[in-house]
């Protein structure tokens, strides 16, 4: 494909057409595999009871700012020619579902019944630089429950459940989901004497991308912690383990006492309790994950592909106390996880990991032999649609050998040949076997359907 | 539910959730409806061959601005703390989903088959004043097909016929699908003589609004036309018939000639020949539509409510010559036709003609009668699960009578209860009769799935 900014003599200019860096988009055959992913998660988020809600794509700035999200990541709207009264200017898309859905919350409060399971999947939208991973426009499918004062330890445990059969059902390359829970981290610290815990949770935060020795470095020089209590931090964030029983045992080693912390290790080691059901490996206890957002509260969630350990995070979430709090006078606690379906696909998809799908919906192309017979075609074609099936009609007479290689080209099996006469049977050739039967058009289904 | 933006002694200051003007947001029950239209449009236009695209949200401006469409409507970017190199200020909202159809077509022309036909359901933005069926961000549904050099003008017959199943599937109260033809118009005019055929079309297409004798005023003084011109315009623009043949034989009476104006009715009577099968009154020509934006050049579409014909357009497209050959130097007509969903659903909505959903997906609800009696009650559940049914377990152990009433508040139609004992029988109530009776947990099926 040749393009140049350049106008020929007498044409208009041409615009290029390539895609925007960081906003991706898809051919057909991409796309489909995309549509039976959404349908995918759809279907296992309803059969645990969760209802769809979507928010708009805008925001108010200052409730996208409610919770102190860094403003750099925000893209705000401005009107191309704002007049003077112009209100765009203090309106954002917003950069996740969690802050928009807690608006949600607080808005339609006295018309929603508690505890409120929604899922919501849509695009979200982050000024960042692109890079692997990284798209300024992209999809997200969260599940959260949010409910007056207390939400319910049960959602802790049926939210990674939830991820687990979605990651399944797709077929994505293994993962493992890591929990921990910010109370231990807090409790922890604040047991072992720290001023600031949260300065410590923050560092912590980054052993991903600075390692144990980079936390440490930090821990006594940014958070003035003495030898010993650097030590301890760091004994705590090494602990990574699958069983309850066992995350508490690895604790307690540690001789470090505060009620926040027993009360954020029963919690821990009650959701690990509750997915002991699941493969071995799928659910991990680590106590180095922190989530930086100050938001969360106690249990957070962090998935990560096994193989590719540098890729970040493709799921994610926690607990939150306050967050709708930031938009109405009532205690209304959540607890939340996010898939990141535009990060995982477009990885799958760059790996060479995803069976493409066909260009066309179709399952049959119904040929055109000749403009006398068009009506009659028109008509077979409707009467298959009629039973339920997805039928193309070819948009002209044709050589009826380019009407096959259309729809060779477009990935559909089938090709049905009206009659050329009234009175002979109809013909539906299967192009992947190549044979070519009689067929009855009250009757006939594509094999593979 | 009070709102209240001081701050208490305390407490972070209150952040007001309200909806913002102009961007719809619904409550589950409502949701669960728009889903099934969402479902149901998709069938239907895959039933026809069409591929799903999505493209970005985001075109970069030049892009938008191609083909001229007003720049006050479109919503450019900013990134909150832009540094030097910020390139997000040349990049905005697109505000329909044909210009960047046209920009996928020639950024992926040597990876697409043609004629590439494709339905595209996203949201898009206007940067407008909100008023009655009027949104800044609203959800369309669109297909088109694009071709290389010709469009067979089989699709400008197949596109309303699409449309049709889809509003009539759909429930929609009675409608018009108005159908014209840019060349009957343009070659009209040329053939009484008239200089700017563009400038009449532009004012003729002001008839909703300012009615027969603004019009006839506009030409006169602003279009500079003669009286018997005016007059044969405002002719033109009173013929509105259903018919092939009649539409032919009025413009006729005219006694207007050009080469084009055959040429245009010639396509519109065939469109509206292969159209005569559907039910009377639902497609009509009316030769007053003219589809303000320069980009179209022959078939154009207008559907409208019967009740609220001040309602404004429902659906609404046409045929463009020349879209996608701002982007690439080769031929690249198209034909397409957008569903205004966000516009007919609201307004059904405010109308109180849309039955609402249950505010949950879920068919039953487990209930978890006692604490030793969780780990049953989530076995049942995940037991029906892997049957297909939605089901959700009660987040913790209470009163039963607390625990069927939030079913009722969710309209789920089932309760189950586990046995209180092993070896007693399983039983459910059906929320709708009453009727509480055992079950079988690896056959039964509620009654209305």
């Amino acid at each position: 494909m040749v393009q140049e900014n350049v106008a020929a003599p007498g044409d208009a200019p041409i615009v290029r057409p390539l895609p925007i860096s960081g906003f991706p988009e898809w051919l057909p055959e991409v796309r489909v595999i995309e549509q039976r992913w959404l349908d995918t998660i759809r279907r296992i988020f309803e059969s645990y009871g969760f209802c769809s809600v979507e928010t708009p794509s805008v925001e108010a700035l200052d409730v996208l700012m409610a919770k102190g999200e860094t403003s750099q990541e925000v893209y705000a709207l401005r009107r191309l020619q704002a007049d003077a009264d112009d209100d765009s200017a203090r309106l954002g898309l917003h950069f996740d579902l969690t802050v928009p859905f807690a608006r949600y919350v607080a808005a339609h409060f006295n018309e929603l019944v508690f505890p409120f399971k929604r899922y919501q999947t849509q695009r979200v939208w982050r000024g960042e630089r692109p890079q692997e991973g990284r798209f300024r426009e992209f999809t997200q499918c969260d599940i959260d429950v949010i409910n007056v004062d207390r939400v319910p330890l049960h959602f802790d445990a049926e939210l990674p459940r939830i991820v687990h059969e979605v990651l399944t059902t797709l077929g994505v390359p293994p993962w493992t989901l890591n929990i921990n829970n910010r109370k231990v981290l807090q409790g922890f610290y604040e047991g072992l004497g720290v001023a600031d815990p949260l300065a410590v949770i923050r560092i912590v935060d980054r052993m991903d991308k600075i390692g144990r020795v980079g936390v440490g470095d930090l821990l006594a020089t940014r958070a003035g912690l003495a030898p010993d209590q650097v030590q301890a931090c760091l004994d705590l964030a090494a602990i990574r383990v699958a069983s309850d029983a066992e995350v508490v045992e690895r604790v307690r080693e540690l001789r470090v006492k505060s009620d926040l912390l027993d009360e954020g290790l029963d919690e821990l080691a009650a959701v690990l309790a509750d997915l002991a059901d699941l493969p071995a490996g799928s659910v991990v206890a680590d106590l180095s994950i922190a989530r930086g957002l100050d938001y969360y509260t106690g249990t957070v969630y962090e998935a990560k592909f096994v193989d590719w350990p540098d890729f970040g995070s493709i799921c994610s979430g926690g607990r939150y106390e306050n967050l709708a709090g930031s938009f109405i006078r009532r205690s209304l606690p959540g607890v939340g996880i996010s898939i990141g379906l535009t990060r995982i696909f477009a990885k799958l998809l760059a790996e060479g990991l995803l069976t493409l799908g066909p260009a066309s919906p179709a399952d049959v192309l119904v040929v055109i032999p000749s403009a006398a017979r068009r009506a009659a075609a028109l008509s077979t074609a409707a009467q298959l649609r009629g039973r339920g099936l997805r039928v193309e009609t070819y948009h002209q007479p044709d050589k009826l050998a380019k009407q096959v290689r259309y729809a060779v080209r477009k990935g559909i099996g089938h090709v049905w040949f009206p009659p050329f006469d009234d009175g002979r049977d109809h013909e539906v050739k299967d192009l992947t076997t190549g044979d070519q039967t009689t067929a009855d058009p009250t009757g006939w289904t594509p094999p593979s359907a």
